[in-house]
């Protein structure tokens, strides 16, 4: 540990309820102190008293580089390489469209069916529009390899599997598509401050994520999108919104890129959600992804243990060896959903994933091993006693 | 005025920094009273304490329809047809392209010359991403009715003009669109706010709008978009995001859009600026957009009254009549970025757009006559003595 590097937990960096248990950072972070100071601060004095004038004078303008930036170094790209704003959805759909003009021979997506529903649908609109032959192509994730081809324009993969946890090989994954001259778009919503990436080693063309669930930047804060240096300065933006013009406020007719990352920029950006994420990424300061990782396998492997040991219902939904896995460990049980309920009214905060997959996020950045066997004797007891049976809970929970 | 109407201005609604006065809310509106405060409380109370239970708890995933209503109230819309989200830009691109699907044999977008730049950009981006001969016809403001035939699939003009304030007949217009068996989309970025808009009565099909000018919602506070209900029911949306899906959670691999205008949502929305959109909104309780309609013509004529008595060198850029303009008074002037810069130094906070507009915007809400002839001497002054070329305004102002 250098002198700038920080032991884990930083529990005191966040806003934790007394009693709760949150296993659930995989889908909202918790609230990093001092947040929501910083928005209060901006609201009253730059917003409140400088007005309009607080675009340049608070650097309201520069800040989706700046923000992009702090972005960047937690997922192994450079500086200068990240930009932020709008949502994962619409960041998707922008990588998608300028990807398949990189490619015009070619007219396949390929994507795999873990990969998040809402990226599948954003393709699906995306190919809605243009015709012209562009379909999706979905395999099952262990075929996304050998799946490549010559008619693969694109390939967008999310890393890690928003229900199982299952990790793709970035590295591997993105010289296949390469090897086959397809362009590679990765999905970092779940590897994000959840596990170490190297943007800049694999080479991959376009990667996008969100920063509500492992960078803790608050409900539907910005999303960020990346693009290789050689490929930002070529690419196309389908939405050529004025703030990705070369000169906004010369108001031209005609759209003309800003160079690089920056073209990928819409409209207005919002600044009130953009600065408690600039506030909360500073949870970070000091912070080594490898050793948030380190401390993520071992918070995962020893709830694997202790649910295995004194919870036979559950099965292992997630990839057993942890280098197969991101930072959250899936269950399969029949009865997942009323007993997830049943887990949240007792103090410890998972989530449900159709059909039948208990999720349980591990950060540690505010979790230890306390929590974690902590989490699993609540949850044995749960199990053990078919808590979710109780009359009592079943009126208070409308569990039906 | 009835019981509930309030008399304007409701000024102890907002703070406003002492020794200002802001005459540029038609470009961000000040920061409504209560605003901070109902922000951190979401921020603490609901992020902070329910965590990932506040999408349901606190109504989080209902906002932007909850919001839409209060929007749809003061653009003549009905409850259930206006939806909030991204940014305006990024829902002139869905309106467009949703436009384009209903009128396939046609391949025009018209538009006109005083039209924001961005809106502009975005159909140059959808054309080049659609390719299939589709054009951007950009004609002058007085020629936008006669352009109208059977090539146009949509019309996409926005009501007031950024720069001069000049304001579309929004029925006429419709009309003629609709005769010649075009799309209508308004963009109402310069009316919601700032003059009565009967959406409903005009029958167009879609409009957009921002909320941080007249609606005080903050910079970069989400935007909205209406869609007339028939139109609502069948339009295909080309960013199918997830929350536009009809069940987001089942987390289906098809794309089934949802219900009605609840289809144009598209990713996460910003709870943090949404909360204080959905606050700033609050200012509007009892106001009659008829009321602010004649207050903003009575300040905006008091103002040219008073700076062409007083300023010669100015020149009317805005049209006369108040019919024909919106809530804004432009004034062309050769020196207009160094007289402005010198004006906000002096506490007169208006904006200026190239080439040699000066901007004032009248936003009766926080406005009174004594502002309005304050601001007046303000600029006479300036304008008389040529303060801008003091030396030691040059500066430090670095006007060059």
């Amino acid at each position: 540990m250098n002198a700038t590097t920080r032991t884990l937990p930083v529990k005191e960096r966040f806003h934790l309820p007394k009693g709760v248990i949150y296993l659930d950072g995989n889908s909202l972070g918790p609230l990093p102190r001092g947040t929501t100071e910083r928005v209060q601060q901006m609201m009253e004095q730059e917003w409140g008293d400088h007005l309009i004038t607080g675009w340049n004078r608070d650097g309201w303008m520069e800040q989706p580089a700046r923000v992009g930036n702090r972005v960047a170094r937690l997922i192994g790209a450079p500086a200068g390489s990240v930009t932020m704003g709008d949502t994962l959805s619409v960041k998707v759909y922008q990588a998608l469209s300028a990807a398949l003009k990189l490619r015009p021979a070619r007219r396949v997506i390929l994507s795999d069916s873990g990969n998040f529903p809402s990226d599948l649908y954003m393709a699906q609109g995306l190919i809605r529009q243009l015709g012209q032959g562009y379909t999706l192509r979905v395999v099952a994730p262990e075929e996304v390899a050998g799946a490549m081809d010559d008619t693969v324009a694109v390939a967008m993969i999310t890393q890690v599997d928003y229900r199982t946890g299952r990790m793709h090989d970035m590295t591997a994954i993105t010289r296949a598509a390469h090897a086959a001259g397809a362009i590679m778009l990765w999905d970092l919503a779940h590897s994000a401050g959840a596990v170490p990436v190297d943007l800049a080693g694999s080479s991959c063309e376009f990667a996008v994520g969100c920063t509500y669930k492992y960078l803790n930047g608050g409900p539907g804060a910005p999303a960020f999108i990346y693009a290789r240096e050689d490929v930002a300065a070529e690419m196309q933006p389908a939405l050529a919104g004025w703030l990705g013009h070369d000169a906004p406020f010369a108001f031209e007719p005609e759209y003309r890129p800003a160079p690089g990352i920056a073209r990928m920029r819409v409209g207005t950006p919002p600044v009130i959600q953009m600065t408690a994420l600039e506030q909360a990424l500073t949870v970070w300061d000091g912070v080594d992804m490898q050793d948030v990782r380190a401390a993520s396998i071992r918070l995962s492997e020893l709830f694997i243990k202790e649910v295995e040991a004194n919870c036979p219902q559950l099965r292992l939904a997630s990839p057993r060896d942890p280098a197969m896995r991101g930072s959250q460990v899936s269950f399969a049980f029949d009865d997942g959903y009323a007993a997830m309920q049943a887990l949240i009214a007792h103090g410890v905060i998972g989530d449900f994933r159709a059909p039948d997959i208990m999720r349980f996020g591990f950060t540690p950045l505010y979790l230890d091993e306390e929590d974690v066997r902590q989490a699993a004797r609540i949850l044995t007891r749960i199990l053990t006693d078919r808590l979710w049976d109780a009359p009592e809970f079943r009126t208070r929970h409308q569990v039906t």
